[in-house]
C-alpha cells in the first residue's frame, strides 16, 4: 500500500531516451512512499498498486521539480535603487562612486539581523516556489568575513528547515575583495583559505565552494588555492567562469574536477573539451545576461558538440540577476540563447541535478528518487519555454507532499 | 459611513507633481464608498470619518490596479511549436511552409468554440490579473470575417462579465489579410468598412478600431480608409505604427486623434510632434522587442523631449509577444528600453488610462475614481522595474472589493 498514486497525467520523466529527450510517458502513473517514487509506468501497468490517496491530474502534464542549481537568494537590502539611477543615466562609475555595486550589498548584509536575512530571502523563496522550485543551491559571497559567511549559510540552512524545498549551500568564498582586505589580495585569499573554509567544513554549512574569476574578481592562480583548499576539506568546487572575458577559467575547473562552470560566455572550445571529459556540468544564467544587456552568448553549439551538460538557472542576487522566476529563466535560455524547450527543462531539472551532484537522488522521475514534482496544466510542455512571465505550475509536490 | 477605508500604507496616486510624478502620500488612507475612492489623504486628516470596515495595510505601498491598454488576448492556440522550431533552428519561411505564423492562429481561432475561447483567454486574464491588472483592452484581429470578429469580441465581453476585470474591447479589422482575400486587398478594406464595422459598432462591442500599418500588413491609405469609417461610426482609432519600418503612421493615427500609437521602434521626430499635438499615447511593447530579439528600440528620449505620454502594455498575443505579467512589462520597458520605474509605473496606470480614454475613470487614486488599487508588499516601487519576474501584489482590489 502507497501513500500516494498520481494517475490521469502526462510525465516527463527526464529520464532521456533516444529521439525522446524529455523520456514522456503518456497515461501514466506515479506511485509515491515514504516522500521517494517507488513506481512510474502506464496507468494500466500500475492497476494493480493500491495507495492511500489516488490523485487524479485530469490529464496534466508532471515534470520533475525545478532545481535552481544558482542562486545568491540571501542577502541584506535590494540595488532597486541602482537600477533606477542606470535609467536615469548614471554610469557604473557614478553608482560607485555613490557607494554602489557589490560593495552596497556587502554592507547592506552585514549590517542585516540573522532574521532580517532570513524574511527576505524567505520571500524570494516563495517566489522561486511559487514557480515550481524544490531544490535551491544558495551561495554566501556578501558577508566576505568568516562570522559573516557563516550567517549568510545559516541563514539559507534555515531556509530549508522552515520551508519543504530543499536548499544546497555553497560556500561562495572569493567573491569580492572586502574593503578592509582592499590594498591585501593575498591576505584575503590565506583567510579565506587557512579560515574560512575550515570553519565552515567543520560546521558542515556547505558541500562545494565556489569562486569569481575574472579581470575584476579573483585570478586563476587565486582560484587554484581555493580549490586546493577545498580538495583538502573534501568539499566540491565550481566556479564563475568566463562571464565578462576569458580566463580559461573553465578549463581550470575541470582540472578541480567541478560540479560545474557557470556563465560561459566567453568559453572557447579547449574550456569546452575540458569540462566534458571533468563531466563538469555547463550552467547557463540568462538573467544576468539580459540585466546588464550583454551582446556575448555563450557558445550553445560548442558545449552541445562536445557533449557537456547544460544547465540554467535563475542566478537570483540582487546586483545583475533579480530573477525571481525559473519558469522565465528557460524561456530566457530558449529566446536570448537559443536553447531548445527540451534543453531549458532538461537545464533545470537532470543537469541541474548533476550540477549539485544530487543526480541520484533528485531531478527526474524514477524509482528512488525524491517525490519532488511539479504539476503543469499545458497543453505542451514546449510552453515552458514559450510563455513569457508564465506563473507556476497548479500544483507542486515536495517529498509526496502538496505545498 | 464608508463602506472600506484603507490605512496604514503608503500611496502612489499618479497624480503627478512638479518633482514628485508618482504623487507620493505616506502615511495615507484611502476611503472607499460603492465601487470608488471617495477620499485620498494623510491618515490624521480622514480620522474623522467611519466605514464599515477599516483595512490596516501594515505599511504596505498602494498604486492604482495596472491597465494592461494593449492585449490580443483572446485566441484559439498557441504558437509553441512555433517557438520550439525557431529555436531548433528554423527560419521563419520554414515555418510559414508548414503553415505557421499568424494564418495558422487565424484558423485555430476560426475553429475554436466560443467557449474554448472564453477558457483559454481566461487562463491569460488571471495570470494578467494576479500580475496586479485591473483594465485589459482585449484586441480582435485573428477572425478577420465579420463573424469570427464578433466571436471573439463577445468572447472579450464575457471576460469581463465572469471576471472583476474591466475588460475594453477594440476591434482590430485590418490585423492580417485573411487567406479568402489573399489577391483581393481592396475587397477585404471594403468588406471591413462597408460590413464589419457597421455590425461591430451596432452590436456595441468596441470602443475603437485598430489597425496594423506596416509594409508586411496594411498601408496608409487602407488605414485612413478604415479611419474614416470608424470616425463616421463614432469609434476612435488606435494603430499599430512603426514597428518594423516607418511608415509615418503614428503622424497619420495623430491626424485622425488616435488614443495611441502602438510600438513605434521607427518612429521619427514628425511623428512625435504629431501626437504630442494630437494628444495620442506612446504605448510601448517591450514583449514583442524581446520575443522577436529585435534590435531598434523606440525613441524614448524623442518622446520625452515631445511631451508624448509613454504607456507600457503586455501586448499579450500567440505569436510575438506571449507576455502574461504586467510587471515584467514594466522591467521589460526600463531594462531594454531605459524607461525609469516611475515612467514605467505610470505607463501602466495613468497614461494607459489615456491610452484607453478613460483617464476619467481609472489610472489614478483620486477621488471619483473606481477603487480599483494593488497593494504590494515591497520596501520601494522602484523595485516593480527591477526585480524581473516578480510575483503579483499581496492584494488587488477591484471596485473596492478583494478578488
Amino acid at each position: 500500500m502507497w501513500d500516494r498514486l498520481l494517475i490521469d497525467c502526462s510525465v516527463a520523466t527526464m529520464e532521456s531516451r533516444p529521439g525522446d529527450p524529455l523520456g514522456i510517458m503518456t497515461n501514466a502513473a506515479i506511485g509515491i512512499q515514504d516522500g521517494k517514487i517507488v513506481r512510474i509506468g502506464k496507468r494500466t501497468e500500475l492497476a494493480g498498486f493500491r495507495a492511500a490517496e489516488v490523485v487524479p491530474l485530469d490529464g496534466a502534464w508532471v515534470t520533475p521539480g525545478l532545481i535552481d542549481c544558482h542562486t545568491h537568494l540571501v542577502f541584506g537590502g535590494t540595488r532597486a535603487d541602482e537600477h533606477a539611477m542606470r535609467r536615469a543615466g548614471a554610469s557604473y562609475e557614478d553608482i560607485a562612486r555613490a557607494g554602489g555595486g557589490i560593495a552596497s550589498t556587502v554592507a547592506k548584509t552585514r549590517a542585516a539581523s540573522a532574521t532580517d536575512l532570513i524574511s527576505s530571502g524567505r520571500r524570494r523563496l516563495h517566489a522561486l516556489m511559487a514557480g515550481g522550485v524544490t531544490t535551491v543551491e544558495i551561495k554566501s559571497g556578501y558577508g566576505l568575513d568568516t562570522a559573516s559567511e557563516m550567517r549568510l549559510l545559516n541563514a539559507a540552512k534555515a531556509l530549508g528547515k522552515s520551508e519543504p524545498v530543499l536548499v544546497v549551500g555553497t560556500l561562495l568564498a572569493l567573491h569580492a575583495l572586502p574593503p578592509e582586505f582592499a590594498d591585501r589580495r593575498d591576505d584575503y585569499v590565506a583567510m579565506v583559505v587557512d579560515e574560512m573554509i575550515p570553519a565552515i567544513a567543520k560546521a558542515g554549512l556547505a558541500t562545494s565552494v565556489d569562486a569569481y574569476c575574472d579581470t575584476i574578481a579573483f585570478t586563476p592562480p587565486e582560484v587554484e588555492r581555493l580549490f586546493r583548499a577545498a580538495a583538502a576539506y573534501g568539499l566540491r568546487v565550481k566556479l564563475h567562469a568566463e562571464q565578462l572575458s576569458n580566463q580559461s577559467g573553465a578549463a581550470l575547473a575541470a582540472q578541480y574536477r567541478a560540479l560545474s562552470a557557470d556563465h560561459l560566455e566567453y568559453l572557447d572550445a579547449a574550456g569546452a573539451r575540458a569540462m566534458a571529459e571533468a563531466g563538469t556540468v555547463a550552467v547557463l544564467l540568462p538573467g544576468a545576461f539580459y540585466a546588464l544587456q550583454e551582446s556575448r552568448k555563450p557558445p550553445v553549439q560548442l558545449l552541445r558538440d562536445h557533449g557537456v551538460r547544460i544547465a540554467v538557472a535563475t542566478d537570483c542576487n540582487p546586483g545583475t540577476s533579480p530573477l525571481l522566476s525559473p519558469i522565465l529563466a528557460m524561456n530566457m535560455a530558449c529566446t536570448l540563447f537559443g536553447l531548445t524547450p527540451e534543453e531549458a527543462l532538461a537545464g533545470m531539472t537532470i543537469n541541474a541535478a548533476h550540477a549539485l551532484g544530487l543526480e541520484k537522488d533528485i531531478g527526474s522521475i524514477a524509482p528512488g528518487k525524491a517525490a519532488d514534482l511539479a504539476v503543469w496544466r499545458l497543453e505542451s510542455l514546449a510552453e515552458l519555454g514559450y510563455w513569457i512571465g508564465l506563473p507556476g505550475p497548479e500544483r507542486r509536490i515536495f517529498g509526496g507532499l502538496d505545498a
